[in-house]
Parts: structure tokens; sequence; C-alpha cells
């Protein structure tokens, strides 16, 4: 009797849950949007995550439904549900991971503390929310954002004419002033156990994740961050009924708070680092949580790990070149490719290395990946 | 440019060779005796190991053959190597793992410690060994052994009649007086670089290996031991031209000699805790080894590993009633299935548990393991 995971979207995500599914032997089918997709090898169907026809069919021969991103339409997982497919996690959920209005509304009602915050229906409102908000505000869109798309700081109504065209209400945030970037990974199961990565260091350059510090530094076990993040990490996964891994992105302030940015329903750029360097990866937690089994161990399995993302790279060097300059002197950098013709500034592959020494981790975690890339 | 390797025999040391493949971006493609064979999900064509065609067409379209098991005849090894095939490991190489008495021949001419042998070709010579090593030696045949088929104790002649029958000659070795075995594991890129991973303790019951101890207790970085088993596995695969992962199985006898006992020139069941307990695995290993790429670092990433066998274990019970009771007690456990249906005494997956304290990981690892078999 072996279990069948059904992963909608076929991208890195659902590539990373190849080896875990591998290794418990679960049977993972990825519903691809083409051929050749980074997830080709257990790709058994080709439909679009919109396709409700594909989508169903695709269904009914797994035993859970899961995701490589948020973008199925609620009306396609409605008719999943009705038709008795376990999807996890569920339309309940994932509406929230969908809508940044929806998910900041309710994060409010849940105490969560998030960035002060508007539904904004046209220039006017946006514009007063800027004058009272020291004359910048982030504004975003409330779907179809990722990568730094959908979210642009603005300083006048009138720079969100383009997108009020084209939504009801956009979302405006005040501008935090924040000291650096935190990610909280956590994963929880349908029957309610939760386990929690330690809360990361994440570095973004361009609006994209570009590094990962684990864990974050100066959150020893017993730091007051730590413990911050997981309170509002559960609170969240168990407040929207999250199954399946979640990332929790957020602000620390400068004056020390700790500040929801954004919520991603699935495994996470700021969790790979878990494949190396976590008794239990993300990938293989979200397997386990999306089918109800026990949780693994969390815990870090070295003191430090980083990760970096590769981002494009020439697309004429033959990939064994740039192998042999990577490795020859970066023999512990773990590389994970994602299967994707290069093309600059997109995310290709990442590196991660482990160790006991924070500064020789970054140092050659960065020299593997730019040898990677350049 | 994506690199293809390809691997004839569909077992599991394929099917552990699939993770590493999708990190590396290498393509992994299997010959497979059958369909749903463990390396499933990778095998891309169907065919004998002894059918020359079959393996010729499916050597045509990799970069790289290597292999799940050593059983390829060398009729069809040369006939690859005369295609232009990279073979790794060659046909020279392969043919001191295929036949034991050409590995014993071969060992001793490069001066490796191995135990008192002959090759005897009839009951009389047999006998004479027998009387000349106090009254009990051990019998194998040449070819065709694994998990203890194909070697037998014997204390007459007589005992060795049936073999006779089979093979021109049979290795008969003295009956050693070991305090443990050990496992060395390394692996070497055709251009000559090595790279060795601690020795281990392996732990076998009625032939078979049952666990591993990695690395071999007693045994610190500056350990005689571990250097000179370093030694031995280093003049192997430079003395007989080893490439991709090598296996040395030893004797440490009870006067302290450290003697070889068997090889494997693949990736070996010694050699799983690495996929969890070391920086890189036996199995990346492997297809960088093979691909002649810089090898990975072998430095385990815990102080101590140990792997236990899943052996056989009921057919009727679902796989997630025993992920459950396995997981719910010890988190921490590593669960490798071979996508194999269970037969008593069949290999069919494997747990390891990595920590700083021994008796505790000893303890972890065979009550999960217990919990996935009973």
């Amino acid at each position: 009797m072996v279990q069948r995971v059904g992963v909608i979207g076929g991208g890195q995500l659902a590539r990373m849950m190849i080896p875990p599914a591998v290794e418990l032997g679960v049977e993972l089918r990825v519903l691809a949007e083409q051929p050749g997709s980074s997830a080709a090898l257990a790709a058994t169907a080709i439909g679009a995550a919109d396709d409700v026809d594909a989508v169903l069919a695709f269904a009914r021969d797994v035993d859970v439904v899961t995701f490589d991103h948020e973008h199925v339409p609620q009306d396609v997982l409605r008719v999943l549900v009705d038709a008795g497919v376990s999807v996890q996690p569920g339309p309940d959920a994932l509406r929230f991971a969908q809508d940044k209005l929806e998910m900041r509304r309710r994060l409010s009602e849940l105490g969560v503390p998030v960035p002060e915050w508007a539904a904004v229906e046209d220039e006017a409102a946006l514009q007063a929310f800027v004058d009272a908000h020291g004359g910048r505000a982030v504004l975003k869109t409330p779907r179809g954002g990722y990568d730094g798309k959908g979210v642009r700081i603005v300083s006048a109504g009138v720079e969100g004419a383009d997108w009020f065209a084209d939504f009801d209400a956009l979302l405006v945030e005040e501008l935090v002033d924040f000291r650096r970037e935190l990610a909280q990974q956590i994963a929880r199961r349908p029957s309610g156990q939760v386990a929690l990565w330690p809360v990361v260091e994440t570095v973004q350059r361009d609006g994209v994740c570009a590094e990962v510090l684990a864990p974050a530094p100066g959150t020893a076990p017993d730091d007051r961050v730590r413990a911050v993040c997981a309170e509002i990490a559960v609170g969240i996964a168990e407040g929207l009924g999250v199954t399946g891994a979640l990332a929790v992105e957020l602000f620390e302030t400068t004056d020390e708070r700790v500040l929801v940015n954004e919520l991603a329903m699935r495994p996470h750029n700021s969790g790979h680092w878990t494949i190396d360097g976590a008794v239990t990866s993300q990938f293989e937690q979200h397997l386990r949580a999306v089918l109800d089994l026990p949780l693994g161990d969390p815990t870090p399995s070295a003191p430090w790990s980083v990760m970096v993302n590769i981002l494009g790279g020439p697309q004429d060097e033959p990939i064994d070149a740039r192998f042999e300059r990577a490795w020859a002197s970066h023999p512990a950098a773990k590389l994970h490719t994602y299967g994707k013709s290069a093309r600059p500034g997109r995310k290709v592959g990442h590196v991660t290395v482990s160790g006991e020494d924070l500064d020789d981790v970054v140092y050659q975690a960065r020299a593997a990946a730019q040898a990677f890339d350049d």
C-alpha cells in the first residue's frame, strides 16, 4: 500500500520533494504545466493549475493533493474538496496565502503583529495613507506577486494608478524600519502536531531571496526573538488551519519588534537549508505532514548552515566545467540544481554549506555559489 | 549540457542514486531487469545485464555506464569498451569483484594482507587445506555469491562435492579468528583523486549485514586501525584501477591484524549511513567519481551514525501504520525504503540515526528499525 502524493505544479519545490519521496517510499506524482519541467522525473500528467478537468482527473489517482505554488484558483480547489479529495493545505487556509488583503485582515483579527496596513480602493485613499505614514509606503497587489513583483514603494497616490485599474482594492503598508528579515518555518499535520525549525535570517537582493543564515545569528535557543517567532508561527498555522509546510516571513524592526510580512503555505526558499542542515528537511516534513504521518525531528544537524541562491549564469558553459571550478575548491558545498535553463536573475539552483564557524560557512557558501554562477 | 549516467541493474543501489542525481542535475538512466524495479522512477529501459544488444543500446545514449551490481559478464563489458563507451569501473577492475579467486591472487600480488587461502580443484586438495588449518576452513564459490550465499564453513573435503561439480576451482580460506568485521569505503576518479570515509564496524547476522556503526568504535582519527584500513583501500583502489565507489570488507583479528575479506566495486550496504551521516554520501560520490568530477567532502556530519537494515516484515500491514509506530517514538530516525515487496529476510529498507552518544544512537536505530519491521 504505497501512499501517493499529488503535487500541482512542476517547479523546483516539486522537484525537491522527489528525494524524500524516494526515501520514504511515497509515490510522488506531479501535474506539470508543460513537459520538461523541473520535476519532470515525477511528472505523470501535464495540465494547467486552473484547468478544473485536468486537476480533478489528476487528483482522483492520488491519496492527497498538495502544491508547488499557491496559484490554484479557489473554485478549482472547492471542486476537489467537494469530490472528496484530501487537499492539504485546504482552500480555507490557502486563500490567506493567495490574497494579501485577506491575509492581513485575518492576521489582524488573530492579534498577530503586522505592519500598519489598509485596503485602499483609489488614489485618494492611497495618498491619505502615505501622508499619514511619513510620505512613503509599500503598495502591494493582493494577488499575483512573488519575488518582488506586485510590490512597490510609493510616495504619491498616483503611483498606484495602473494597479487600481486591475484590482478593486490594493494593500498599502507602512514602510517598516527593519534591522533584518527573518523567516520561520513550521509544519503542521491535519491532526494537529506541529514541528518548528529555528528562525532564520534571510538576505534579499532586488526583492529576491539571496542568502539564508540558519539559525538567525544572535538567536540562541532561549532567545526572545526565537521564541516570539515560534509563537507567531504556531498561532498562524493553527489560526488559519494550515497543513503541510508554512513559511512566515518576518521583519525584525530597529525597535526590536517582530512583524509578519508574508506567508507561503508550502516549502519555501528560506527553508532550503534544511535539506542538508537539519535532521528532517522541509520537503520530507511536508510529505509527512500532508499524509498526516508523525513529523520528523527538525533539529539542525550543524551549528550553522548558510544557503546561497544561484541566479542565472551563462547558458553556454557546460555544467561539468562549473562543477569542476566550484567543487575543486569547495568540496563541502552541497549543490542543488533545478533543471532549468539559465537566464540572468532566474533561480536555477542553490548551494548550502554547514559547519561550526559562521564566518567560514558564509564564505564557503558564497564562494561556491559564485563559482557555479560565473 | 546535462550529463547522463547509465546504471545497469534496477535494485536499491540504483534507487539510492536518484536523490543525488536530482540534486546534482545529473540525468540518471537505469537498465532494469523488469518493470517495477526499486529504481523504477529512473528506469528508462528494460533488459537483462547479460543481453549484449540491450546493454549496448542502453549504453549508446549515456555519457558513462556504471552498475547496481557486479553481474554484467566480461564479454558484455568488453563490447561496451570496444564501442567507445566509458565504463566505470572498467572490466579490468570489475573482474576482481566478479571472481573471488582472481581477487585473492591479485591482492596477494599487491601485498595486501588477506587470510591464508588456496585455489582447490578437488576434494583431496580441499581436505589437505582443512587438515593444515586446524580442521576447519571457509569454502567459497569464485562467482555468484552474495549475502552469505556461495560461502560455507567446511571440515572435510567431501563438503565441497556439489560445488566442485559446477566450478573448475573453489576458493578455500583459513577460518579467521576475528574480533569484529570492518568496512572501508573509498571513491576514486578515473583521473586519480580519492576520498575516504572513516572505517566502520559491520555486524553480520546469518551472513547478512545487520548493522553498521560509523565510525568503527575505538578508531579515533589518529588510530592505527583506521590508518591501516585507509592505506589498504587506497592500495586496492589504485592497484586494481577501481573507479567509483569501492567497499573493502575487512576482518580485525584477535591478534590485531587487519585482513581483507571481500570487495564490492559499487556503493555498498556498509556505506548507507553516509546518506544521512556524512557531508557527501557514497551515492553522490559515486556519481561524481564515475563522471570524473571533483569528489565531495566525506567527513561525517555527526560524531556517530548507526544504520540498521530492515529485513522482510509482514506483507499485509499498511506502510503508514508502520511509519506511525516507528516515527511517533523515534522522530530522528531516517528511513529509506527500497520499494520492494516484503519477504522474510529480504532487505527492504534501512534506518539511520545520527547523534553524539553512541549508546543512544544504537538504541534509537534498532528500536526504529524494529518498529518498521514488526
